[in-house]
C-alpha cells in the first residue's frame, strides 16, 4: 500500500533530489508484453528527465510501441534494525529512503541542438570538474555522435515522491531509533537524522 | 541495445550479486495499463527472490491481473571520466556497473511456514548481527504479523546479468582508465579495478 504520510507533495523536494543522483530504473512495456526494468543514468534538466543510449535495441522497440513509461530514482539511507526500538521482535526493522517515481510519455529527441543541450547537462551533472570540449550541435568533432546516439526525454504526467523517516513512528519509538543511529554514527546517519528531525516538524500532532 | 559483451552468462555471478545487494526495483503492469516501478527490499533465498508488504495496494492489485513481473538489481561502481582516455571529447566518459535483471511470475506466499522462512532470510540479509527473536511460524507472537504481511516470491523464467568494466575496450584505453583510477583512487575504486581485470581476462583476444 502507498502510505499516504510518507508522501512528499513539494515539488521542489521531488525536484532536488533527481538533481542530486545519477541513475534509476525505466519501465515500460517491451514488444513481447512483458514489462521491462532498465537501471540508466539519466539528468534532470529544463525540468525533464534526458536518457541517453542506442538506437537499437529492446528499449527503442518497446518505447516507440508503446511509449508510457515510469522511472524511478531510489536511494536507501539507513537500515533501521529491530533492537533500536525493540528488545524482542523483528518486525520494527524497516528501512529509511527516499525515492521518486515519474510517469510519463517517452519521446525520442530529434533535434541537434536539444540533443546537445540534454548530453551537456548530464556531462555536467556526472563530471562537474570538466575536462573536456563543451558539447554543442556547431562544433563538428560532435557532429557523428549527435547523430549516433539516441536521446530519450520522459515528459512527466505524475510525478510522486515517497521519504520515509518514520514520520508514522510514535514519538517514544522516533526518539529510541534517534539515539540508535547516533550511537551507531555510520556514513549516512547523522545525514538521516537529520533528516527524521525535519520530518517530523512536518507532521500533524499525535492525537493524545 | 543490450550489448553482448558486458552479459554475464555464469548463473553463479549473478548469485553472488543477488545475496550482496539488498535493494532493487520490481517493475510490473499496473490495472490502469501503465507500468509500474516500485523499489523494493528483497531477499535471495533458496534461489528465488522474496519481498514482503502490504497485503493492499497498487503492488498486489497489479500483480493480482498479471502476475509477470520484472525484477532489477543494479550497482555503479565507478564512474569513468572522459578524461582519463581523451583529452578532448566527452563522449568516452562511462559508468562501470553490474547489474542483474529477473523475468517471472509473482506468486503470494500463503504457507505460513515458507513466509517465516523467507522473512527470516531477509533479517538475517539485512540485520546479521542478529537481535531479534527468531522468526518461526510455530512462535505465537509472530501469529499475527505473519498472518497480515504479504510475502510476494518471484518464479523466475530469466535471468540476465549485465557487468560492464570496459570488456569492449581497446587495451591501451583501458590501461588509460586503469591508470585513471589508481590515482583517482575513490572508496570503490580499488575494487573497480579488479572486475576490470578479471573481466579483460574472461574477454577472446583482440583481431590484430
Amino acid at each position: 500500500m502507498r502510505r499516504k504520510e510518507f508522501e512528499v507533495s513539494d515539488l521542489e523536494q521531488c525536484e532536488l533530489f533527481l538533481k542530486e543522483l545519477h541513475d534509476g530504473v525505466l519501465t515500460f512495456s517491451g514488444v513481447d508484453g512483458w514489462p521491462k526494468a532498465v537501471p540508466l543514468n539519466y539528468v534532470y534538466h529544463n525540468g525533464k528527465v534526458y536518457f541517453h543510449g542506442s538506437k537499437q535495441g529492446e528499449k527503442m522497440a518497446g518505447l516507440a510501441n508503446d511509449p508510457r513509461a515510469e522511472f524511478v530514482v531510489y536511494q536507501a539511507h539507513a537500515f533501521i534494525p529491530s533492537y533500536f526500538s525493540d528488545p524482542y521482535l523483528a518486525c520494527p526493522a524497516t528501512v529509511f529512503f527516499r525515492s521518486v517515481r515519474i510517469r510519463g510519455h517517452v519521446a525520442q529527441v530529434e533535434s541537434p541542438e536539444e540533443k546537445a543541450s540534454a548530453l551537456a547537462a548530464l556531462m555536467s551533472s556526472m563530471q562537474p570538474e570538466g575536462g573536456h570540449a563543451p558539447i554543442d550541435a556547431a562544433d563538428t568533432r560532435y557532429t557523428a555522435s549527435l547523430r549516433g546516439v539516441a536521446v530519450l526525454r520522459l515528459d512527466s504526467v505524475e510525478m510522486t515522491g515517497k521519504f520515509k523517516f518514520g514520520q508514522n513512528m510514535p514519538d517514544t519509538r522516533r526518539q529510541k531509533v534517534l539515539h540508535g543511529l547516533s550511537e551507531r554514527m555510520l556514513p549516512d546517519d547523522a545525514n538521516t537524522i537529520e533528516h527524521i528531525r525535519s520530518s517530523a516538524l512536518k507532521q500533524p500532532p499525535e492525537k493524545s
